[in-house]
């Protein structure tokens, strides 16, 4: 692959009217809850694992919209096989992951012919109701294969998720009774795409372009977000807003934390290399599926939903390794692609980039320069995690200061968990 | 599973012009024919197999139309991911089977910087060009997750097809230098669409209702087909004309050969089961994928750019067993429900259908009747094929004598080959 295929990407929508009509709203109102708790206790209950959560979160708050809860065979087999879903008057909406709730033989069993079902969280905390609901037949072999594209042992999502799953899919109208919370000092960040676009408003964004991330940011994604901000003022735009969007449900083990994230992410415009005037910092909710080409698409959807109206896709987007052959899981292309061809997202538009990378010359991160390819360094996010946990410095102007530092201490501390663990199993 | 779940569909389309306009016809004139082969003379060579002439016969008849040739990626990763192509105009077309040339590193080579190459059939003959073409990585594990939602050894095309091609696809548009031929006595059941919808028209159909089939036709068979005329009389069409359209190209080895099957329909037609005035018999030329609710997308869409307007869905459309584990490969219902919600085929409209099987007190196919679900005797196409190798009767009615003869001989036939090869290693 030519290094001049390896841009960015970034895709314009006006698909959502500003307004935020449409976005559906699954939290009951405050006045109801008692009764709907009520009505719940008469119901078979299902338990939801801690993702499972997660995806009450990300339907409860209108990010999977025109979605009213976990999907039914219809709306399960549409984004199986067409990454869309047709509405009633004719027109397709993208929903390229499905977002499905699954149960063993046991709770099928239990549920009987039921009409609705409680939904109680991990802790055993009444969550919401599932109304209407349909239970279908939960084929994971299937799921996996047209939603990844292998069936390979080693998807995180799917070792996680959907190998110790029941064989049963529960799909239904969703009613949640208070907003996810996860008391973790970071739910202020959890802004619902409700107070998201609240806030576009308020600041008279007359743009808003997303980064979604589950990485650090380095100089290189600060460069692309800047260079964007540039580029839309040249359009014309007065006011583009930036999004930055790291995701906050399920990442795999060897993914930098959330917390330790949001940290970086602060440094990050603390040290100035992202405008605070001109950047709103927020968590996404959804967990991770790393299915490159067909995530990308929930990825850009649901920021839409949020208000976006420009989404920025780098190379490989939500891409990872293969599981076990030493390759990229995805081209790297394909995800910029598919997205521009969505059904359900025809009006993005795509304003191509060049890729990121260190140039040795200049000491800085930098538009990748063909003309003098020797002078550029391409450090890939396991190489800075190499770098962090080695205690290694990355080359200077990779990083600011303060947000290495952050992950360097992350480092130092798995470090000492880690020994204080081998000294506890060599004393015992 | 419920019995009242396992009916059969019809689907209407009204989606193609009565007038053919749009197909595309990529065979060249006759008057051009010399100066295309001189011209290919000088491009590098591409080897055709037997399986991909068949989908040049496919592609140069309009059965694929829009499709002017080998998919290129953008057309691939469309029909991939979303079983559909966006045309320019925004609509889109239904396209569920990757219609690709896969080509191997030497070729690839050899090709270099060409823009043309000139496609060789099996035998060495020049078959074709094809021109600006693009040549991209053929991902064999992702290609055969999406299309067969599973990656499990033994799928018959996969085997056949995938697994020894070449790591590479080469797209571009296709010219045919004359029509494809197979020589084998059949050659006059090959209607391209352009011919079967003269023939339609001839016949002053107005409706036309196919059936997709890679089977002998059994009486169950004809009950649904001549069930659906009669529906379709009562809708208030005056000239309703079927075609039985068996599928021509690859199947696998245990499926009963296209000679002994088009053998076996004339039977039914002069034993009168089906009517000789309304029906037309041709060939379909497309090879089998056996890829269930993808492949049943490709089977109607094929149809109706032939001039169908109404398609019957069956249960388990293009199924077979798991390769590897006891039970079917899709769920039997998903290939109708996937289809009536397939992109680019809106206009489809579809009639149930209950499913047919053996009355054993009336002594006929017939449709199932919950209410005496005892009486009834569900022959699969295993079961058959096993009567038929064993000599043994199917029940009275199951067939008409004459098209069932054709089959016990084909079996006898089966069986003293396989004994003169046993003989001849014995003697060996």
């Amino acid at each position: 692959m030519s290094s001049a295929n390896k841009g960015c990407v970034v895709v314009k929508s006006s698909l959502i009217d500003p307004d935020g009509g449409s976005l559906v709203d699954l939290v009951v109102k405050k006045s109801e809850r008692d009764l709907k708790a009520r009505d719940a206790e008469s119901m078979p209950k299902v338990s939801l694992t801690r993702i499972d959560l997660e995806w009450v979160h990300v339907l409860s708050e209108g990010w999977a919209s025109p979605l009213r809860g976990f999907m039914r065979e219809d709306e399960y087999l549409q984004s199986l096989h067409f990454n869309c879903l047709r509405m009633k008057d004719g027109s397709l909406v993208n929903m390229s992951l499905p977002i499905v709730l699954a149960i063993d033989d046991e709770a099928k069993e239990r549920i009987g012919a039921s009409n609705d079902v409680a939904l109680a969280g991990p802790d055993g905390d009444l969550v919401g109701i599932l109304r209407s609901i349909e239970i279908y037949k939960h084929n994971k072999e299937e799921r996996i294969a047209r939603t990844w594209g292998t069936t390979a042992p080693g998807l995180p999502y799917v070792e996680e998720v959907i190998t110790p799953a029941g064989n049963w899919l529960i799909g239904g109208d969703l009613e949640v009774l208070k907003h996810i919370k996860y008391n973790d000092g970071l739910d202020n960040y959890r802004l619902s795409p409700q107070q998201l676009r609240k806030e576009f408003d308020k600041r008279q964004a007359d743009a808003v372009f997303a980064f979604q991330l589950r990485n650090p940011v380095h100089n290189g994604h600060a460069l692309l977000m800047n260079d964007t901000r540039r580029r839309l003022l040249e359009m014309g735009y007065k006011n583009p807003i930036l999004l930055l969007h790291p995701l906050g449900g399920f990442t795999k083990v060897d993914d930098v934390p959330l917390d330790v994230r949001m940290e970086q992410h602060s440094k990050v415009l603390e040290d100035g290399v992202l405008d605070p005037e001109t950047t709103i910092v927020a968590i996404f909710p959804s967990p991770m599926h790393y299915a490159g080409p067909t995530e990308v698409q929930w990825h850009a959807k649901a920021r839409i939903n949020a208000g976006a109206n420009f989404y920025i896709v780098g190379r490989d987007p939500a891409g990872m390794g293969h599981p076990t052959e030493k390759r990229d899981l995805y081209d790297p292309d394909h995800g910029k692609k598919v997205l521009s061809m969505a059904p359900g997202l025809e009006k993005l538009n795509i304003l191509p980039f060049r890729v990121a990378a260190y140039d040795i010359v200049g000491k800085k991160m930098a538009f990748f320069d063909p003309s003098r390819a020797k002078d550029f360094l391409f450090i890939s996010g396991t190489k800075m995690r190499t770098y962090a946990r080695t205690g290694e410095d990355p080359p200077d102007g990779f990083m600011c200061p303060g947000g290495w530092e952050v992950l360097v201490k992350y480092y130092e501390s798995l470090q000492t968990e880690e020994a204080t663990q081998n000294a506890a199993v060599l004393s015992s």
